[in-house]
């Protein structure tokens, strides 16, 4: 098994809200947008972010898989630039619909980040992260976790 | 915010089997590896997957965040290219210490795709996505959702 990952799916309660925030609030672009089922987002080079509902999710797994209205245990990171970045967008997201739950602030890992949830209680951080380094290929390099 | 995931962080409750699964069981390399709290593995042009000790997820979104085990309503996808290629990586997962949870079978995409579980009950799905398409600057296509 390769390293790979080319899908994230997560469990999703209101795909309406998927659209008012992500389509209208933030300005993305869906690949794929099946009503009442799935909205597929390109979040990199081959990589898609799948916000499923909630109960076709369930059922995917299989029967006895219980339905949850949203992931937990997992966040989704978006990098920028700078502190200031960083900010900006969790701004962006809040005039956006979403609820800012760590907001801006110096990070453990020597940079400075805030988390939001998006209007189905999905987590991302928002990180400036002065270790984080891309090489052409595409390869990361990280720094030290703390400096 | 531009349509980016840079990280994708999900709560882990026992590292060493990370490890064994991951790095010893799939021949994953690390790309780094803070013991007792995190290990980054890249798995795509520039985007890491973070397996974070659950205690450190939970304390680093803050006080009253619940300690979870294991990520809930998230799923993890690997694509490869053919059915048979699907149940080899299950059962290469399998004998590495996965569980298995949907054996490999026709999937409502019009492909064929099965899930296990890692150690610490992350989801993966394996998938054979007839309609999965990436051109050489990362830009994915998709095929219709059924066919």
């Amino acid at each position: 098994m390769e390293q790979r990952v080319h899908f994230i799916t997560v469990a999703t309660r209101d795909l309406d809200a998927v659209r008012r925030f992500y389509v209208d609030g933030l300005g993305w672009t869906a690949t794929m947008d099946v009503p009442d089922e799935i909205l597929f987002f390109q979040v990199g080079p081959g990589v898609m972010l799948g916000l499923f509902d909630a109960e076709a999710f369930a059922a995917d797994l299989g029967a006895g898989t219980p339905v949850l209205p949203a992931p937990v245990g997992c966040t989704l990171s978006h990098n920028v630039e700078s502190p200031a970045e960083v900010d900006r967008v969790l701004e962006q997201a809040a005039t956006a619909g979403a609820t800012i739950v760590k907001p801006g602030q110096h990070a453990a890992f020597g940079g400075y980040h805030g988390h939001f949830a998006d209007p189905n209680e999905l987590l991302w951080e928002v990180a400036y992260n002065p270790g984080w380094q891309v090489a052409e290929d595409g390869r990361v390099t990280l720094g030290p976790a703390d400096e």
